[in-house]
């Protein structure tokens, strides 16, 4: 497969299994992803102690709380990962093109391994967003979006910083990148003790997607696992390029982005080949969600004592759209903490007086 | 020791520490605090996953970064426990007066539990962390902080909510807060693989610093751990009661609430009976820190990919005001995240052309 002006493949990262030592399986002591580093890209970069996040049962599914990481999402399994890859190839720093999670997490990661980090931002983030990827000393510039992958050329091309997001056409993102997101398959089938038969995972360009694919293929490959779990992407309905490539049997598809969700961290404009493998090869199927049904599922999880960010309910929200039964556990990916969503922190709390009838107004 | 109208002394849980199973020290596989059961209060509340947070090394000391449990602060572990004691009592509900991470961890553990959740917080909490406090579907009441016991004590005795913090007029708090934070020290032992020289503690109503005391000194009684470390409170020298308290000799110490510190997570008028005993037990000592010196301590977190809460730098910041070496290792709590700070998401960015000379700028 080549990559044309219009459509890119990504590149695969490939293992020599049959080395794999007989231990891989029982190493479980570690507190981070260098546990399963066997199958992993080299981790020249310092830990932040990601992933070994918890698995919470709501409502007769597992939600896989991706909040519990070092900057309370899942992109610092990928960061640990990618920035591993600029500390190998001895870039003075990173770039990436981000609006939130990926921005701040790569940020601190180069920060810990004394990388300096560069993040393109947009200006539609939320402020506090914009305080999270300026915390770990990166500079952040905000920049319009259309204007965000040639100026991230420019860098690495002139500062030699190297690139942890995506630089191509449709979307094939850093080939490490889905590397580290396969720890979440290991430690799924760790903690469940048996592959699930179902997971579903908040989806924008399909790299976690891909990852957790990766994960479980192996595994099953490897004979370490019987067999491997659906996997169904779940994009916001606004913007759903990965169910139009798969809907149209095509390898990635560029959508017209359309702004009007508040699911901003899965606002994808295009897709990349990774999820349509992961998608077909799984058995699984492209979900929509509206952000009525995010609503109701952000709402389920915090009933439950989970604040998960909106766009980290899709994984919930698109096996409830869904309604189907499984023959075996299904897992929710929630992605990242509540704390990033749009509108948080922009309302004063009202002041009422210390009173009894102040509680008796609760109950009404 | 008995309580009077000016001082209060705490409960304390006993245990049959005799019939301690042989195997309680090898019990490391449990997801959440429940490992240490047989040292802890009845679980009745479910678990979120609290605890197993990691252990990472920065300049020679290592941080115990509290942001990885459920609501991202150090109180889950307290909450698991306490909402345990409402669940078992079979109250309604639980109530809590907290401005932030307290009152929001509260409300998950009881949402989780099926309880409902009465927060009583003040204006002065920043309004994400607001957003926080009503993020599991609590009732939340901003009274102005002299009217808040009074009502809190309305409430328990009209609704029989449970109280999940202090009522009385020196600090006591729940009995069972402090068995919560003993499982910070079983994770420091175990982590380390040794006892700690030293710990040092983001300290309010030092309910934390008991319990890491509690936890140290049992390991020890029961010839588990090698001696005990030195603690060390970290409080904010604007309000500091128990540097108060140590200072003078006495039990608990009530002081003048000064506004003005931006660390308002530590923000203590009154001091209990426990932080004098974990001070003076231990062979430690009550230190206090700058808003300025907590600035410099969070940034050097940040600086190593820990966005800590300006009130949770503390305890590295102690540290370093201290300026004392350790024949050991030396461990400085971090209790919270930095999206809980006063002033975050208050400044939207500002957008910038994508060209070259934008990057320029970054580095002149």
């Amino acid at each position: 497969m080549t990559s044309t002006d219009e459509l890119a493949f990504p590149l695969e990262v490939d293992y020599s299994y049959a080395d794999l030592s007989r231990e891989f399986r029982d190493v479980r002591s570690g507190p981070d992803i260098a546990r399963w580093q066997e199958l992993l890209p080299p981790l020249h970069a310092p830990t932040l102690g990601e992933g070994g996040t918890p698995l919470v049962e709501l409502d007769g599914v597992f939600v896989k709380d991706e909040s519990r990481n070092p900057t309370w999402s899942h992109k610092d399994r990928l960061n640990r990962v990618t920035v591993s890859a600029a500390v190998g190839a001895g870039a003075p720093g990173i770039v990436v093109s981000s609006s939130g999670n990926h921005g701040a997490s790569a940020a601190a990661y180069a920060a810990r391994a004394g990388l300096d980090a560069l993040v393109l931002a947009s200006a539609e983030s939320p402020p506090a967003v914009q305080d999270f990827l300026r915390a770990y000393g990166a500079k952040v510039l905000s920049v319009p979006s259309e204007g965000r992958w040639p100026l991230m050329r420019q860098i690495v091309e002139r500062l030699g910083y190297h690139p942890v997001s995506n630089l191509t056409v449709t979307h094939t993102g850093h080939p490490f990148g889905p590397e580290g997101y396969k720890s979440l398959a290991y430690e799924l089938h760790d903690q469940l003790g048996r592959t699930p038969a179902a997971v579903f995972v908040p989806t924008g360009y399909a790299e976690l997607l891909y990852g957790l694919w990766k994960g479980f293929r192996e595994l099953r490959d490897l004979g370490l696992a019987e067999g491997a779990p659906r996997l169904y992407s779940c994009e916001s309905a606004i913007n759903a390029p990965l169910s139009r490539a798969f809907a149209e049997g095509i390898a990635a598809a560029k959508i017209e982005y359309t702004p009007g969700s508040r699911a901003y961290a899965i606002g994808a404009a295009l897709s990349g080949y990774r999820g349509v493998v992961a998608l077909r090869e799984s058995g699984g199927a492209a979900l929509t969600v509206t952000d009525e049904e995010l609503d109701e599922a952000q709402r389920r999880l915090a009933g439950q004592g989970l604040w998960a960010e909106l766009s980290s309910a899709a994984g919930l929200a698109g096996y409830r759209r869904l309604g189907q039964r499984f023959d075996g556990p299904v897992v929710c990916v929630s992605t990242s903490a509540g704390f990033k969503d749009l509108g948080v922190g922009t309302a004063p709390p009202e002041t009422v007086d210390a009173s009894w009838a102040s509680v008796e107004r609760l109950f009404i």
